[in-house]
């Protein structure tokens, strides 16, 4: 997967090399490249954003250094041109799997105020990380593409260990130990050191359906629960009622 | 504000000194550290990870290496010691600006497979960048800490660009236009380059309550809108409707 960033701080895209990123960047499972927008300004200063029309706070970016940049890395023709953007789409794990079986990803970074409209006509998707005010797109545009990119099946070795996962099947993880047996007073639950595989999977999606239940009721509704696994919901419910 | 970052990957922080937050420290606003907590690897060979109890798939990070590292920054009697963890509480703007007041910020970041349970007993949040799944702490570490410092009064310098920005109102932000008047065909509206102040404030408010309805619906519901703008609201609707 080519993933290709048009950014003013590219710079700030270290962690890129690191971690998950950088292994797949090494096995040659992706290729991720920075492009500096400021190489088109039009402004003589190397300025790429100006007052925005109509007056307002703060400046915005110009729609040309951006459309000019993304026409120098000539995008595949079914490559995904993403605006990161405080009103976009909020970006979810459902996305985080569309884009990974695309063969290259361009992420357009924003910065100061805001982007002049025109910029949105050039892309094919609008995101935003959250309902939260960031500085920038840099930091956004690595949270998806870590997301994404650990999505692809090369690049996380224990495929096993994705599934498991919270929130890949609506269900939060159930709380889990390891050693040692005690920590200041804190003991493993006696299950979980029984043996017995049965009862420990009972305990392991009993107490993952009372996490969730407990914290993201609003999972829960979107969660595949089996009969059975629906009584214990029931009487879940009924134990923190009491 | 003292920032402490308990974490294996001391290196992928370079970000924070960029940008806002290289500013925010430069400024002394900010005290940024990293605290690698494999310095208190109890196993000889330097990991922090073990099996979990009952089995499973993965590696969990022990309790005892991140609750002495904790204990050796002495944090202050009120700081938030703060967990990243898919089963926490979805980040938003509203805990941003909560936790921009305090005088510590000490962020936990995870790894592997997920946490010892009993960790949880040490911190005082539990939060969770969004629902999606990444490979570690670190990301969404540095995009809470951008959220964060930048609702420091004395971090950004212009007060009013954050009042007017999208999300701090419950209104996405309006279409907005720098220079050129045109690119490639598509105009800048006519109204914005009229001068005329009353209509552009009006032009604005309207289109940035037409862009929320359009595409984030859910927001409006805990948007303050004046009577005249749910007339506006109305009329929106009936336009898109027809």
């Amino acid at each position: 997967m080519k993933i290709d960033v048009l950014t003013l701080f590219p710079d700030m895209f270290g962690p890129m090399n690191q971690s998950l990123m950088g292994s797949a960047q090494e096995k040659g499972i992706i290729e991720f490249q920075t492009h500096d927008f400021r190489q088109f300004a039009v402004n003589k200063h190397g300025h790429v954003d100006d007052y925005p029309y109509g007056g307002g706070a703060g400046m915005l970016l110009q729609v040309q250094p951006i459309v000019q940049t993304l026409e120098s890395i000539q995008p595949a023709e079914d490559a995904r041109i993403i605006l990161m953007d405080p009103t976009g789409v909020p970006f979810s794990q459902e996305i985080a799997q569309e884009w990974s079986s695309a063969s290259q990803l361009v992420f357009i970074c924003g910065h100061y105020e805001g982007f002049d409209e025109r910029v949105r006509s050039y892309v094919t998707d609008e995101v935003s990380l959250g309902d939260y005010v960031l500085t920038n797109g840099e930091l956004p545009t690595m949270v998806m593409v870590d997301a994404t990119v650990r999505l692809i099946p090369e690049v996380v070795g224990n495929a096993d260990s994705i599934v498991n996962e919270s929130h890949q099947n609506n269900l939060l993880e159930q709380p889990q130990y390891t050693r040692p047996r005690e920590f200041r007073g804190q003991e493993v639950p006696e299950v979980l050191l029984s043996g017995h595989h049965e009862n420990i999977e009972i305990w392991k999606r009993r107490e993952a359906i009372r996490r969730t239940w407990e914290r993201r009721p609003d999972l829960l509704e979107k969660a595949d629960l089996a009969p059975e696994e629906l009584q214990w919901l029931e009487s879940i419910k009924k134990e923190t009622s009491e």
